[in-house]
């Protein structure tokens, strides 16, 4: 059994902003993490609202953020992770912790269709970012109507052939001028008011949708923005809708437990209330430990 | 009567933060700043916690910001303001406004000793990193206890002879990791549970102070780092200490005015929760005005 002060269980923008103030705070902190880092920064192509850079793709920012980690010695411990029992403190049945703080952030919503699963990754992806040069010149379609939606849709529209937009709506909830630039993007195509409901498949690759009008639209690939959920699933701490209730420090109704970034609920999802939670944790653990 | 959709009083990170959501939310903010931008990053010799950067000297941060401000075309009006009515919107006689960010920061406490006025940046600093350099090789003094202080005298000890650090309590309530590089810096002397009563001056020059104990230290400058005061008076808007009263959007009691950053009341002063204020309140204002 390997005993830590706290745990910090994700590492996006929030879990390495607390692990950075525990840790010039005089706490040692351990980020557990079963992916790359930097969480949801790695699906960003662009960031302009960050405070400090013009422009930064999400991967740089990750990178940087990570960097900043390993050059305070942060321990860092890639797995996954099974169970975790609140109680006893006891990660799986090696890692005990006086602290927990929870920063799994949110993942992708997919469309629950058939042959969904297979696809992804072969014709279906949840990423711009990561898989849009795999159908340079093609043709695609992105599903959504938010600012995901949007920023993927612009991403895609500078690499594909043509970009048509799928959204069960009759307008987009992005930013305005980013909606602007897509209206006035002239190879991407938006059909409003409307859902996909199958997946055309001819010798294992995707050849075209069939909307609920009856339609098909012909496509190479699928790229699925349509929110995402709260990865809040192992913790046994008070939740709504999902998302884990926390209070004005981060703490969760469990007075060792946290809960940092986009696995909260909370009014504004951004770069920026992720890094102020993921300190306003730290510093109260710092408070509490004293 | 120049009207403005937004009026954001104050460019420290805070500020900037909202300026920027504002802007790429579609919504025309001004900012009005009667100083240089970056408010209190101008006053952080090193930054190591801000997420994104190793490290980084407030300034060119605050440069940084600024620039990202200036690339999104973000008004900036360099000006004084004197009196504010909220009933009417205006400032002074002649700026409208529909909504008002308050960014105004905090401002450095002073002892309130003779002849303090008179020797404010003639040996008397509130900002090590803007004066220090003028007591290279010289003996200074450091007044207070908490993070600034501490932060201002290992900065000192790298430029100045010798630093001696008056603190009228018998500890620190600095980061630890902090504290113990300044007990472990050779030229930094602590005199604990004692106050300055007076500064002494020759030909208009400060010598030495006067210690509550009766003894005498000789110095060529002091560093007061005695904590702050919200920059709030103009406001007249729901306040604690005067610090303003925010609800979880950053709104003050009055619906259409926010506050952000130092000035506000919360647990955590940081550069990352003062980004995260000024990206709440920006996107409440955009979610609103729609």
């Amino acid at each position: 059994m390997q005993k830590y002060k706290v745990v910090i269980i994700g590492s996006g923008i929030a879990g390495m902003s607390a692990a950075i103030y525990l840790k010039r705070g005089g706490i040692e902190p351990v980020i557990i993490e079963n992916n790359v880092p930097g969480g949801t920064l790695n699906v960003i192509p662009n960031i302009e609202n960050y405070p400090g850079y013009i422009n930064v793709s999400g991967p740089d920012l990750a990178m940087n953020i990570y960097n900043q980690v390993n050059n305070l010695n942060i321990k860092y411990i890639f797995r996954n992770i099974w169970k975790i029992d609140l109680e006893k403190k006891i990660i799986d049945d090696d890692i005990e912790f006086d602290y927990l703080i929870i920063a799994t952030g949110r993942r992708h919503r997919l469309l629950n269709l058939d042959n969904e699963d297979k696809l992804l990754g072969r014709g279906i992806s949840t990423c711009a970012l990561c898989d849009g040069s795999f159908y340079k010149d093609k043709e695609v379609i992105v599903v959504g109507g938010g600012s995901s939606a949007v920023t993927e849709s612009l991403y895609l529209a500078g690499i594909c052939k043509k970009v048509t937009i799928i959204h069960r709506r009759d307008k987009f909830t992005a930013e305005d001028y980013l909606i602007e630039k897509v209206l006035n993007t002239k190879n991407i195509k938006i059909i409003y008011n409307t859902n996909i409901v199958s997946y055309n498949i001819k010798d294992e690759k995707i050849v075209s949708v069939t909307l609920d009008n009856k339609k098909k639209v012909k496509t190479k690939g699928v790229f699925l923005a349509i929110g995402s959920t709260p990865n809040s699933e192992l913790f046994d701490v008070k939740k709504e809708n999902d998302y884990i209730i926390t209070d004005n420090n981060c703490k969760t109704n469990l007075d060792f437990v946290y809960a940092v970034g986009d696995v909260i609920k909370k009014n504004v999802y951004q770069l920026t209330t992720a890094s102020g939670e993921g300190s306003i944790a730290a510093s109260d653990i710092i408070r509490n430990d004293k």
